[in-house]
């Protein structure tokens, strides 16, 4: 078993790079915040003993060697980077879960036959540059690495710019490395675990997504003295598009989900109408069909809503994974590691997109949940057991030690 | 008559203090560029030989003296502060034809009993600071300066502080200046006199108006892993509310408006259901009860909306005026100048605030209107043309002098 006092120490300690302000986390890809993370995680991969490379995407891979110089490694790891009212774990919790694995095969004196290897992918969460998971993207050939460099975010910032500002563009190629296998461990981000009480997710499937970026052109127009009918109000068109989205995922009832996260409005005055409005859309669901007809329903009703209020649409994708189903021979490992150790586990479908879900498109890949108190997550209450986490890292390290080991 | 070309000729240079990004302006109250507008302003007021004075709120009085050492001057005067994407024409147009007027009466050695004034009255526009026109409302006594001071913008900067930052921090203390009649000269901002191809608009009344800002707080939330049924969705509460305030505008047809100009959703990310949105309301009519019952039917059904969705509701009144009518004697002043320069116009409620309202409370006041392109305001593109720019200011010289004389 995984040293879960000091796991839970390194949470803490981790938490303190990049306060939120409700007791989370603001540590956004490529900030100052994400800078002082990688540090702090290098320093500590080194002391464990282990080799840290870094890609030019800034993705880490901290290395402890097999016994086998032929035997490609078993990966770990997730990301380190927040949404900009994040908790402390989403992400951080498999990067240092991955962390203690390593340290705690150290402790025991472990020999694997495969290296062992523990990830920190750039920018996942894709809040401050579209799409999310973008470096486990370019790492799984999903992206050219021009594309990643040429994201930009709200103030126009490039991704390739900001970068290189942080001093975190590495000299390995990406996507060069052989993975044997990769295990994410990960929170929940749902309700259910804790619902079932249960320790432990086993997790089969992740839901694809679909995201849309939708801009409405009327015309900005004085809220006083501009007559109703003549008014090219894309506030109005925006709420009704946003209804849309809700009576869609509502349709694709039961396992799918819809909902608008980001909003802006132009002039965004109070006297005037917006005669422009930018918002997105995140649809998802396991069925890749359903999935695709969420988005043409969109696609289809959403311009008579335009029409009606004489205003023009733009819709453009800016995300998509397709629903991923994991591995069966790892995912039947850490059904086993479970069963082993004792904890209560049920299989699951992913809510939330992974790095996991680029992964498995190039190397065996499945991933291990741990209960979230309410569900909780993208919110800085995120929280969650001392308890769960231990547990979660047992079962990771069980899983990942029966694949380096053979 | 005044001096068309030098009306136009001076509109043109303010136009390029603060410009915007689409041919019109960004100079917001207490920008670095209202700071410029009013140096600039000054300079021209003094070249005319009027003396300027300043008040604690920022207001600038340029003044002619009369002949009579007893008598109250009569006001002309508007507003430089602009939207955020504001016209080179609301507000400034009022200002500039009152300085016009000036200095046409100096061309013409025309001396009046009564002093006359051009003022430029502080933060009309209420974008930046709610709420509209609020230094005349200072100076009418809806407000202390201790409110105004206090007000903050989205950026959480105090009013009282940006006029300091400024430089102009008068030293008159507000609303003790004597005032016998004022005209303010304004674009229409909305789009009857075009249609009607008429010169002026002679205004009888003006919509009173409402401005609430609603706040929903529901729960940040993950987009992918969150079943719809576990959501707080502030955004889509806050959509289902911009459709109730069109439908309560609707319903009150004809002569009634109502809209949503500023929205911002937190943490506004891509994946994180909105815990909090943020937006404002502004509805209007001149008829005081229908007023009244369009912010009475939204407090009495948004709550129902919210709870629907499980999340909280607070409504905050940030803005009134009152219907205003104005000032019989003088508003026949105004028809019969026109009337008189043989230039075709019709009586007309204002759709839009302005400083005269607060001013009525307090003083004889009326307005003149010219056309402008399309009812466009509130926007860059706003338009006039040179021709109805003078003849609205030929109508204003007759009326002030006609006031002024006597
Ligand atoms: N796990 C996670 O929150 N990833 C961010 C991408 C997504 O929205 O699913
Ligand atoms: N005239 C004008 O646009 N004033 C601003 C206040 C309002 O919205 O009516």
């Amino acid at each position: 078993k995984v040293n879960g006092a000091r796991l839970w120490e390194s949470l803490m300690e981790m938490a303190k790079v990049g306060p939120g302000v409700a007791g989370g986390n603001n540590r956004q890809a490529l900030s100052d915040a994400d800078g002082e993370a990688r540090k702090l995680f290098k320093s500590w991969c080194e002391e464990a003993g282990a080799t840290v490379g870094v890609d030019k995407m800034g993705s880490m891979f901290a290395m402890i060697p097999g016994t086998d110089p032929d035997a490609a490694p078993v990966y770990m790891g997730s990301h380190l980077d927040t949404q900009p009212t994040g908790g402390k774990y989403d992400g951080v919790y498999g990067v240092l879960g991955g962390l203690e694995v390593l340290r705690s095969i150290k402790d025991m004196g472990i020999k694997t036959r495969h290296p062992i290897v523990v990830t920190n992918w750039t920018n996942e969460e894709g809040s401050r540059f579209a799409p999310a998971m973008l470096a486990s993207g370019v790492f799984a050939g999903l992206h050219t690495l021009d594309f990643a460099y040429d994201r930009t975010d709200a103030d126009g910032l490039r991704f390739g710019d900001e970068l290189a500002r942080i001093g975190w563009i590495g000299d390995e190629d990406v996507g060069t490395r052989k993975i044997h296998a990769m295990f994410e461990l990960h929170i929940e981000q749902g309700p259910i675990l804790e619902a079932d009480n249960l320790d432990i997710g086993v997790v089969t499937h992740c839901q694809g997504l679909w995201w849309l970026q939708v801009t409405l052109t009327g015309k900005d127009a004085h809220t006083g003295s501009t007559p109703m009918a003549m008014r090219k109000n894309t506030g109005l068109g925006m709420a009704r598009m946003i209804e849309l989205v809700q009576t869609i995922a509502m349709d694709a009832q039961p396992n799918a989900v819809g909902g608008v996260g980001q909003i802006n409005v132009y002039p965004n005055s109070r006297n005037v109408v917006p005669g422009k409005s930018v918002f997105t859309i995140d649809f998802r669901t396991a069925d890749p069909a359903k999935l695709d007809a969420m988005r043409a329903r969109f696609e289809t009703e959403a311009p008579a809503i335009a029409d009606a209020l004489d205003i023009s649409i733009e819709i453009e994708p800016v995300g998509h994974v397709d629903p991923v189903t994991f591995d069966p021979a790892l995912v039947e490992r850490v059904r086993g590691a479970a069963a082993r150790l004792g904890y209560s586990h049920r299989d699951m479908v992913s809510g939330a997109g992974h790095d996991a879900c680029w992964i498995s498109k190039i190397a065996p890949t499945t991933m291990v949940f741990c209960p979230c108190v309410d569900g909780l997550s993208h919110n800085e209450a995120e929280e969650i057991t001392p308890d769960w986490a231990t547990k979660g890292a047992d079962v990771l390290m069980h899983a990942v030690l029966e694949t380096a080991i053979i």
